[in-house]
């Protein structure tokens, strides 16, 4: 935890605030804080600052909020929906990196049983997990589409559409220079099909070259070519 | 398993072998293979190349290895020792992505028991699952390192030697030209003793910005903004 953050909800006075819960039990016992040490702290959704301990039990804290947090990537990521293991860490790991807009699609090779796990419904944790360890305070927007072709039929991409896939010709660019989008397929790839849907919808396919990897090592190794 | 990877005991003759254990286990239920389908296949240490099925039981194939696995990174990492839960992830990324030389050092935020932990016994089998996962048959060599001095006092770098620092002014350079040697900090980073430690040894800190990144993320974000 590299930041607390702070909701309106903690906040007792303008520059005053209470933690609890989870945020308490790691100040408490990983930072081992003291009255009058300063912790990093952000508002969801606004500045980031500082704060200073003025008391243990309850722990309240003096906020300064005088920072604008990281800039967010200027990218819209489109997920097929991982399996529930990997879910979560996907989703905390694009969340450090500064992905603001999520899609998680269905796919042919994605697992119907991966759209009735209970982590579906605990996403904004992991995006909370990752702006603490990223020290960045606005949350991601991700959406859910269990259908393929509705959702490849209406999408409409902002910036630069491509589509990961590792039989492309095409390298996947380096240091691009505004918007792009996207989309990383399941565990073995989008399906011949998909690929032609996604073109159709103006997708150019890329690849990352002869290497396959795991869609957690994908993401961050795609994100930061791209930027 | 998007490679077979194969070992000089599973041969019974110069092209044909037989899969046993958790290959045996995953191409039956996984892959569903029947006799007459063509895997593709990898022997460690050596050439990659196409397995056709000859037999279900015991599971035969006959293999021919005629192309070279994709070309190493050429990058040295250096990490610190990550907490056991994250050891596996990071070890199997890092093979997945071409790493060929892993060295885990200790430092002060490494946790003592983090040396004790049992993983560190079984990391061959991770490495194992990177190159299955990329399509890569060469094994990495790690080298374990408990003492932070010693180590930096007698380690010689090879190619550009940096040290991810996210305090650095310097930002990490982007698809650099020959080898270069990446240090890696724990949770919390590397302290300040430990990075003049790092610049008296030659590393230059490099910054990825002002996200602070998790080591799994890091690693994957760092790899492919150098290469």
């Amino acid at each position: 935890m590299n930041l607390i953050l702070l909701f309106e909800s903690d906040f007792l006075a303008p520059d005053r605030v209470r933690l609890t819960g989870r945020r308490l039990a790691h100040v408490t016992s990983v930072h081992r804080a003291a009255v009058g040490d300063t912790l990093v702290v952000g508002l969801a959704g606004g500045l980031l600052g500082s704060g200073v301990v003025t008391s243990l039990d309850p722990l309240e804290l003096r906020v300064t909020l005088d920072r604008q947090p990281p800039p967010p990537l200027p990218l819209t990521l489109i997920l097929a929906l991982p399996r529930p293991k990997v879910l979560n860490r996907v989703i905390a790991g694009a969340t450090s990196l500064g992905v603001k807009q999520i899609h998680l699609i269905n796919a042919w090779r994605v697992e119907k049983s991966y759209w009735k796990s209970p982590r579906l419904a605990s996403l904004e944790e992991q995006c909370i997990l990752g702006l603490e360890q990223a020290r960045d305070t606005i949350l991601p927007t991700i959406t859910l589409h269990r259908l393929f072709r509705p959702f490849i039929e209406s999408f409409a991409p902002s910036g630069r559409p491509l589509v990961a896939h590792p039989l492309a010709s095409l390298a996947c660019p380096r240091s691009v220079h505004g918007e792009v989008t996207l989309a990383i397929g399941p565990e073995g790839g989008f399906i011949a099909q998909e690929i032609d849907s996604f073109q159709r919808a103006g997708f150019t396919p890329v690849s990352l070259g002869p290497r396959i990897l795991r869609v957690e090592t994908a993401v961050p190794a795609l994100l930061s070519r791209l930027f």
